[in-house]
């Protein structure tokens, strides 16, 4: 198998300004960084992202994978990013070994979708979704809470900043009912968390099971953390990450929940301590 | 002067279900809907953005002025919203009076922003943006706060079911000190309901001057306010709507406030009943 390149691109991720607050003082305040990502995919560019910039590669890596560019990281044998590639903002350029398929297909059809973030997807997400099968599992409430605690628990730059949204993913021991945090991220929009989760996972995939063909779904005893609400696309997404269990500190609309309930997804919302409501799949948690 | 013809199609806009709460209990609880609305220009599929569905007109006609596929409300003979176009969704004909100037290069360079909301735009915004010249006013901080006051009173889906976004525009006047509320719009996402309050001011634009090429920009003593975050996308869309000051209950990010300070534009966050940060252009706002 060939490896995955992939640089280790950094940068700020908050900014101090000065600011006037209501007794007209100034007052020193951070704020997230807000920068541009342009992705290239052998040297055609496919959009630019806006993002905090926590990690652009693996960002690269889930955007290209959650808008079904590629089916696997095995397909891309370099991601390299330079945040200095033009005064605009970065570049992320990507290598594959053998070309994308059907790009001009895939790019042609356009949804904007509703949420905070990135909020564009190429066609054919609904369809893929619905044949897919989301492995059957149980998350124990003792473990829920535990995901909940994990988070606030977390050095954030929400914390620092405010104005970014988070994401994480939680391995689940339902006989020990527990939750283990495996990987957290933030981003100025939770499009681009998730999508950053999503391309940590495919690697992760990739080098556990050291075959280029790791599935991305079935991650069974899996449940994913949001700070954003659930709107479709969220819902989607996370079908296509193959995880169960969504949980979110907002709420989700109507047509999130439609799709949820369809896709046998398990969405929890208006999650905090030890409140919260289960919109869909309520059976699968325990008490 | 052509008069230019609008639907005026309804939809719910909220939608009950039964959800599980943390003691294993029923409890009813109220989601905003979302559902997709296509928009074609002259039978020519443009974008779907998925929306709350409160004023689909000017949401379309708001959307194609934000993201420079016209100039004007002028260059529309008619906009006809169907809910039930299609199974999945509804659709919003367009009619141009003379076809989309060079819509093939309009519509090729994608940004994907950060945003909560719709989060799309085709190239040349920034550029755009940075020919305008916002006009010189001054907010009394006593019109601030009751802006603040009256959207706390509106009656909105928010209150009723969480996860949207709201905007509002409001008239200043500088010498009583006061506010008035013009618009409010909510929708699941941020930029569909400033895209429909730009839609709603172009036609005001129009009605008010009764020629075909009443300006869009020059808003003076106008105030905008959003629950969203001040991300750069927001920042150009306000600028470019002509509004001198935003005003939002959120954030911002590095970016929206580099544009701001470029553009002279004032920008206040973090505002909630009489506390506010003003992070640009602290000098307009009087005591």
């Amino acid at each position: 198998m060939t490896k995955l390149h992939l640089t280790q691109a950094r940068a700020e991720l908050t900014h101090t300004i000065t600011a006037l607050n209501e007794s007209f003082e100034a007052v020193t305040v951070s704020v997230p960084a807000e920068r541009a990502l342009t992705i290239y995919v052998d040297k055609r560019e496919i959009v630019t992202l806006m993002t905090l910039g926590v990690n652009p590669e693996l960002l690269t890596l889930g955007y290209l994978l959650n808008q079904k560019l590629i089916a696997s990281p095995a397909e891309v044998a370099s991601i390299t990013v330079d945040w200095c590639a033009t005064e605009e903002g970065g570049a992320a350029a990507v290598k594959t070994h053998s070309g994308l398929v059907a790009i001009e297909q895939r790019t042609a059809h356009r949804i904007v979708t509703t949420g905070c973030g990135q909020g564009s997807s190429f066609g054919g997400l609904l369809d893929a979704a619905q044949q897919l099968r989301l492995p059957d599992a149980q998350l124990p409430q003792a473990a829920l809470f535990e995901m909940l605690s994990l988070i606030r628990l977390q050095d954030t730059t929400y914390k620092q900043a405010g104005s970014v949204h988070g994401c994480a993913l939680f391995r689940i021991d339902a006989r020990r009912k527990s939750a283990q945090l495996l990987y957290h991220v933030e981003d100025v929009g939770r499009h681009n968390a998730l999508d950053t989760l999503a391309g940590w996972m495919s690697l992760q995939a990739l080098q556990d099971k050291g075959c280029s063909d790791a599935p991305r779904a079935g991650h069974t005893g899996c449940a994913l953390y949001t700070t954003g609400r659930l709107t479709s696309e969220m819902v989607l997404k996370s079908v296509q990450m193959g995880v169960p269990f969504v949980v979110s500190r907002s709420g989700m609309t109507q047509m999130g929940y439609e799709l949820a309930s369809k896709l046998n997804l398990c969405l929890i919302g208006r999650a905090l301590h030890t409140r919260y409501l289960c919109y869909t799949g309520g059976e699968k948690i325990t008490p």
